[in-house]
């Protein structure tokens, strides 16, 4: 576990007030959770921005269940050099359609290159990346 | 499967050139295909504008791993009267972290109210909703 | 000008340290500037959630100059009952394109939608919507 | 004016439909045009990730007017060696607030590092930026 530091934060009563307003609504259980959270997202982005970061990624497909190439695909990346596959999820939508998540972990420009040619496939309906620092984590 | 419908669309060739540049790229196997990708993250973004548009979600969570009251929070959420915890997924990121992935479906108001409350537990350190409408789908 | 409070946040040493490395990289005077922007950016997104919300807001275009539709729509809007224009700005980009800045105040409803109005028009290439709750500011 | 082409896009019945509403709704005049919207929207974002990329922006600011340092900033930026400063507009909010839009010229990763910059000023309460591609343009 770390060692825990504490700094002192100057804010006018107004947007404190606001600021409790938020995290009131949303449950935190205190002001330093809630100001955590945003710093740690501010950096996870800032790290991302380049390409050669390490990242671990959530994948969210919605493809046709008839999509040979897709299934193809998903085990040609068991094989790649660059990125490691995690886990995968798959989930049954309905008569015709497939989610599936994948969970990779490696540099971001690898990543988003695969994700983005998954997402190009034919019977690939919807693809969304996320992406998190694994240094943030 | 849909009756398929022919449109043409005219644009200059200069676009057209930078198009066809991009999704050779990404692997697009046809312009179709790239153009009805486009158009169903267009519409899949306006729907899910509105609260109480249905939508399947992929909530993307790390959370240090002694984090006991997000694992009563998510047995909390299996007997939602809103929501239904369609699958999730845990993976072991390093000695202190686990990411958590979980599907959801429901109305775009309450996935986002609940996500935002798992989010803002003590222990999660970041999380991401990503939704779909499941009308595209 | 406003009351000033002083809360306490702590957090774990390494995130800190990631934390100094990045406002210092952007050039925040303060730990405190930096957060109360993060805190700031925040209540905004939230606010601007409700169409009802009254914001500010920039809409930026790009378009062909012959546009003489822009021109009528842009002269409309003047006439608006739930929008002000409080001004715009006119820049002449290149032989065929010229970009106009505008700056809305009204409900966040009414601005999305005169906003995607004007992009839809022939003859704007690109528009971008930026908001602004006016609680914030 | 450029040379224009046309090419065919199928998609199915269903599909087409939503498309058409989601048209109706923005006031496009054809489907045309919005295809062209959603590609070059596409191709802005990707050539934007490269920092070397040509790139106009806007930046919009909020902050009290007695801002002085960002007065110097401004002043400074006009002798950028790597940016173009074409055109700034101030606009008095209220009592205490003042909105600025500044457009940019140059190559995107120093158009970032500059309006970061100017956000980080104390007294600048609220900032965003919106980069186009010029080759979009």
């Amino acid at each position: 576990m770390n060692h825990i530091e504490r700094i002192g934060v100057s804010l006018d009563k107004e947007l404190l007030a606001a600021f409790d307003g938020l995290i009131g609504k949303r449950g935190y259980p205190s002001r330093s959770e809630a100001i955590r959270d945003l710093i740690r997202d501010q950096i996870s982005t800032e790290r991302l921005a380049d390409p050669k970061a390490e990242a671990v990624a959530t994948v969210f497909l919605v493809y046709e269940h008839h999509s040979t190439k897709l299934m193809g695909m998903l085990a040609d990346l068991q094989h790649s050099h660059f990125l490691q596959v995690v886990s995968s999820m798959h989930i049954h939508l309905d008569k015709h359609n497939c989610l599936e998540v994948i969970v990779l972990r490696g540099p971001v420009g690898e990543i988003n290159k695969t994700a983005e040619h998954i997402i190009s496939l034919k019977g690939v309906r919807f693809g969304r990346i996320n992406l998190l620092s694994t240094k943030t984590a």
